[in-house]
């Protein structure tokens, strides 16, 4: 080794002791006769010493050093005349007795430091040196520390860790597969996973029992900010459960990861039903750190003569406390939001409950406040309240409604990353019909099961039957989700027609599992967590590239390493495939 | 759950205790008015029994029962009064007293056993349910602990799992890529990575310290038995370390994996240089478990008048201990051995030592007894022994020598699986010479370091500089390999330009390397385990392919997913590439 310490763990009680050290020139400080020069290693940073007088040639030596320059040292831990309590090793510092430049360092692109002054592009070019920086590094610290006790938590309750294969057949089902051509099998193609979801399965038919695998799962979607084209999932499925044992299993992973990685103990993680869920946030990931529920009011409001509220399916309102006082202003910077584009309402109206009770609404013209107070009534408002009012048709109008929530939410400050709400969802709609093609898609997919006693309504009203499937939701994202699966031939083939699959289609796409249903499936489910949402979470970032060594930008590139990129002529002959000629 | 016990914990203990087991019927005896099911569950069997006297429904209702259904049972503990001793729960048996079926099987189409009678196709085809076979299971079961050890190992000692991209870009150096057609980047591609080493090396620039990953990694080979085009690596890599620093600490993972795992305390691993290794066993990874070293002898062979060892560079000899009674028909298909084409000797020579003094040779011809005496007695014969001798030109003879002498080891029982002997070869050759092409290959790969003293020879005499590179071998098998690495700008430039890269190649390939170098790059170094091959080596398999769950025939195809396949038209369309028109 090129050391026998590291910059992290030297102290008082290390003085008068040689070592030798190996890092970074973090920082150079030139005090006249004397330098001092902070030298970092991933596990801290130590300062080290020269004194002009004591030994000239090296203090020269010393001097000539630039930033990041990898170099190593020897010399005695000494206790320093002025400490830094804000350092484990503040307390210490090094007399250098010998220098050793390993590596030199041009000048960096931008400062190695928490707070940096690269922007995202040199950062993501030169991502090498952004992960020098401790703040990135500690979010790769968290993400094994994560995986790590996933897997001894998981172990430790007889589940085995499978390895899937990552080249495996294209189902143009769901999102796009990315593909990749057979040379030996000239005009087919592999595609990569979007999940191991039906491998997965087989594994329960094999009598694995239960599996997991943190595994790189590949979706050619177009990116948004919080979407990677490769993303990693902590996969599980089991055998022979109902759906508690499910949630209990993995409510479980949640906690155990909580307590020994953030010492948090959370409390039992309330359940949900999809239908309350939009019902009282407007969301199927609801933030519950906060209420503010929403709560609807149509009936209150009709016969008035005001015709938006009289024409719409929904009116909905909530309660946000203590905003009465919002001025015009702020009012209308809400109604300029929740008129934005991506929320689409019309306009916002409001209630004003005043401190001193008395109450001023944006239609006075139409509601008494005899009505306006049954509002306030239902919404249990106190005086110095606002009631938000969003109207039109029912789900959509609860979406939006679900927006300005979480707006006004983060505006009273109700939504601190580091207070953790976990919540399971459940109940979903099995199916969701595509209104321009007339049909039935899977919500989840196609392998989940219905819940049993609503089997048989999926011959006379497939839209109400409900899925056996779960969603873990903390603080208002969606961190995993799975479902009982469909384990017998009959009612997979059912499901298949449902879905309106010919018969022959089936079988060419999914014949292997219904062949492997026939020979024995014991009764099955699973759930698949995020593992990248599920660090960004816990690290309290906003975007999940942080937590990923090397991102790709949202076009889909790797920019350092300059990916994707032209292949030569000859791997594609060899392939048998050839670019389609630019229109 | 639909069970509260397995089918594998149940003993004596348990006796009189109600309880629910679930699992598939594996075996049914029908001894008049008892039947006897075997119920299977990955953990494993356990004996019902049905009495046509106590409950004659249900001893009907278990009658019809077929092999491999899924059944869930619920019944009492009992002393078996026939014991078995070969079952852990061999003394008991269930009393059942509620029989509920939960998926019917057709007849698998192999019978579920350790030995089945299902021809490798059929199994491929069904691996689910070959894999329901303990003794497959048993080897994933491995591959679990053996990856969970390693983690286990590696993070105690301060690694990082850092997960580098799947998607990256291609190389042409090497073993040829796996290609992905970028739909957002038209005419462009991404590669699947043939291991993460440039990515590992940036995670080092970065500080990283320690890295690890047990990571797929994909290589578009020609298949033999033992390849898979996606297999799985322990990759690893380290700064601020020479290379003992890394073979000691990996000689610990070895040694923790076969303690914790087999329960075998492993001594220190021998090294030998590659130089030795080739000439005392005539491969860079020498199976020790037998001795039977190549012996050079050709100095005493000269001038006797039997031309074909005049005009060999080499003659070498391995002296099998006690076969000098060998007959004709045994040397005969050693001959045939030696000149099959996969080893392709012209012919064998023997000399016989008997065990009465005499010798007898097949070349008596040109050699005296005397002459002979002088070749037994360097290849430090002892009477009953036989000397094996082939020529020819020398690695190319040592090649031959050494298949012989694996072959002889074997024959003489010399090669036990489960004894195991440990062994780093270090200091290969850092480059190979292609005569056609006239030019430089890295035989490990670009960025491996020469030895420091042999730096020197890169410009004088390239074929002779030595590598800071080692394997670790098994019983004959190289479980993995490394090296450290060059982490100087100007010295990686120095070796491009000696394997004959332009400066223009060389940065347009590696230019991101070459750049990170300039900022700061610490001494490192790395090795990556094959984590299939080591995975059969614990478990004694011939093939890494039982080792793997859903493996890839030798045509890289997997008959059950029945992948590659087409893809649609409208694929294609939108990833701008066409398939080439067949001749």
């Amino acid at each position: 080794m090129y050391r026998n310490r590291t910059c992290g763990e030297l102290n008082l009680s290390n003085v008068n002791e040689e070592v030798t050290l190996a890092g970074w020139v973090h920082k150079i400080r030139k005090m006249g006769g004397i330098t001092f020069i902070d030298l970092r290693d991933r596990y801290g940073i130590t300062q080290l010493s020269f004194n002009e007088e004591v030994n000239p040639d090296l203090f020269e030596k010393a001097n000539k050093l630039g930033r990041e320059w990898v170099i190593q040292v020897t010399g005695r831990v000494t206790e320093r005349s002025s400490k830094n309590p804000h350092l484990p090793t503040g307390d210490i510092e090094i007399i250098v007795s010998e220098l050793n430049v390993l590596n030199p360092s041009d000048i960096p692109p931008f400062t190695i430091e928490d707070e940096t002054d690269g922007g995202d592009d040199v950062r993501m070019k030169y991502r090498y040196l952004d992960l020098r920086r401790n703040t990135v590094r500690k979010n790769l610290e968290l993400r094994h520390r994560m995986a790590l006790e996933t897997r001894r938590y998981l172990d430790e309750r007889h589940f085995l860790e499978v390895e899937t294969p990552a080249l495996i057949a294209s189902t143009p089902e769901g999102a796009r597969d990315f593909i990749v051509p057979s040379r030996m099998n000239p005009g087919e193609f592999y595609a990569l996973p979007q999940s191991p979801q039906l491998l997965k399965q087989l594994l329960m038919v094999a009598g694995f029992d239960r599996y997991f695998q943190i595994v790189k799962c590949f979706r050619d979607e177009d990116l948004r900010a919080d979407r990677q084209p490769e993303f990693t999932q902590i996969d599980c499925e089991m055998s022979f459960v109902h759906r508690d044992d499910i949630l209990n299993m993995f409510e479980g992973l949640t906690k155990h990861l909580f307590k020994t990685i953030k010492g948090i103990e959370l409390p039992d993680f309330p359940r949900m039903s999809y239908a309350d869920a939009m019902k009282y946030y407007g969301s199927d990931k609801p933030d519950i750190r906060f209420d503010m529920k929403l709560v609807e009011i149509k009936d209150l409001t009709e016969g008035h003569g005001f015709g938006i509220f009289d024409a719409s399916e929904y009116v909905g309102a909530i309660c946000v406390e203590g905003c009465a006082n919002y001025t015009r202003k702020q009012l209308d910077e809400l109604t300029d939001f929740v008129k934005r584009p991506q929320i689409g309402a019309k306009g916002l109206i409001y209630v004003r409950y005043n401190e001193d009770g008395t109450i001023k609404s944006s239609v006075d013209k139409f509601y008494t406040e005899d009505d306006l107070k049954k509002w306030l009534e239902r919404c249990q408002a106190k005086p110095g309240d606002l009631l938000l009012l969003l109207s039109g048709e029912t789900e959509k109008t609860q979406k939006q409604l679900s927006e300005l929530r979480l707006e006004m939410g983060s505006r009273l400050g109700l939504r601190n990353k580091f207070d953790y709400q976990c919540l399971w969802v459940v109940d979903f709609p099995l199916l969701e019909k595509d209104e321009e093609l007339n049909r039935f898609f899977a919500k989840h997919h196609p392998f989940t099961s219905p819940k049993p006693e609503d089997i048989p309504l999926l011959d006379t009203n497939p839209a109400a039957v409900r899925a056996n499937a779960y969603d873990i939701v903390i603080n208002g994202v969606e961190v995993g989700g799975g479902s009982i699966r469909i384990h017998d031939s009959q009612l997979q083939k059912k499901m298949f027609s449902v879905l309106g699959f010919t018969e022959e289609r089936a079988q060419q796409q999914f014949g292997f599992l219904m062949n492997a249903f026939r020979y024995g499936a014991p009764p099955h489910g699973g759930i698949a967590f995020g593992l990248d949402r599920f660090v960004s979470l816990f690290a309290g970032l906003d975007s999940i590239r942080d937590c990923i060594a090397f991102p790709k930008n949202n076009m889909g590139r790797d920019v350092m390493l300059n990916a994707p990129a032209p292949v030569e002529q000859e791997q594609l002959d060899e392939l048998g495939i050839m670019l389609k000629p630019k229109k």
